[in-house]
């Protein structure tokens, strides 16, 4: 059964930890890239992708749902529904690839947990979506994996760089530059940015495009 | 034939970027385990590791060479002897598990290379010690894929977010608080480390032990 790819977005003022460096506009363009890049991966990899939008959005032959719910909230009320399985893959892992995610859908465990960077949860996979409930605020990864022993769901959890990285901070900018094949990492250095070694670390500066 | 797992290491005075919340001497104790952990994780990988160590040092049953030289030029001097396999290992990468080694030194192309956080190196497993020459100044993940390629070696670049994330700063220590099962991590909570999530990202907090 082909795994529905649920993908939380958000259209208006996203990424707003990176207002520093960019405009709205330009954020807004940059979160709609990483979510083609998340798309193009999901769908890769024969999953179904459905993006969850906080405002009406559209996305070339993708479902989209609007939501105004929270994020847990949104994804469970959609989750009661689903016995099929079912991938929660968050729209700001443009690192992404087929392979990344079909190590993931081809775990043999209930529940396959893909961590984040800082103890965040990038991409639940569950063979039965609406076996589980998902509670991101906080230490959202230690939360998942209780939520699914104390709903005696077997647990694996999934060992990907490429996935780990998230992009919410001007340092995460590094890595998508360096490692980046896709939308995203083009539009970034569209803008002018571009990795940079200073004092022994690697961070990124911002020419004129 | 097994492969040399070569780890540098500095006794003395490392990882002065945590210098704001552990003392010298914790530092010193820290970066021992953390080794400590590497260590198990080659060894039981089934490689044979060689600690590179800027300063005298002795580890229990492991074969320590002391050198006064730069990283590249150190790991250079070593690799020029090596005609069989040799994993170059950085020893602050405590979530190393046998299974991510073991899916490294697996690899089939000459060079694999394990990305570390912000362009840095954290692997590199040569079929071929003599192969190849480290660069470790700078973007060293970009500079050892030229290496690569100007040598005509086929290139292998390892998705693993154990062996992506490496210690430096103190927002480092979450996931090693999170996902740690080796000494480091329960050293670290010895000293009174907890995740802590504040305004929905998650930190370190130090009570006192």
């Amino acid at each position: 059964m082909t795994p529905l790819a649920v993908i939380p977005f958000r259209p208006l003022n996203p990424k707003s930890r990176l207002s520093g460096i960019m405009t709205r506009e330009e954020r807004e363009l940059f979160a709609a890239a990483m979510l083609t890049d998340v798309i193009g991966a999901v769908t890769a990899a024969g999953c179904t992708p459905l993006v969850l939008a906080t405002t009406p959005y559209t996305v070339a032959s993708v479902r989209v749902r609007v939501t105004d719910a929270d994020l847990s909230t949104a994804l469970n009320t959609l989750l009661r529904d689903q016995d099929g399985p079912v991938l929660i893959m968050m729209a700001d892992i443009p690192l992404a690839t087929k392979e990344a995610i079909t190590a993931v859908i081809s775990a043999d465990a209930d529940v396959a947990i893909v961590p984040g960077r800082g103890g965040g949860t990038n991409a639940i996979y569950l063979q039965q979506g609406s076996s589980f409930a998902t509670d991101y605020y906080g230490q959202s990864f230690m939360k998942h994996c209780r939520i699914a022993e104390e709903r005696n769901l077997s647990l694996e959890v999934i060992d990907s760089f490429r996935l780990y990285v998230d992009i919410d901070e001007e340092e995460d900018l590094v890595d998508l530059l360096i490692h980046g094949t896709g939308e995203s990492a083009a539009l970034l250095r569209s803008f002018g940015f571009q990795p940079i070694s200073m004092k022994g670390r690697v961070s990124v500066i911002r020419s004129s495009p």
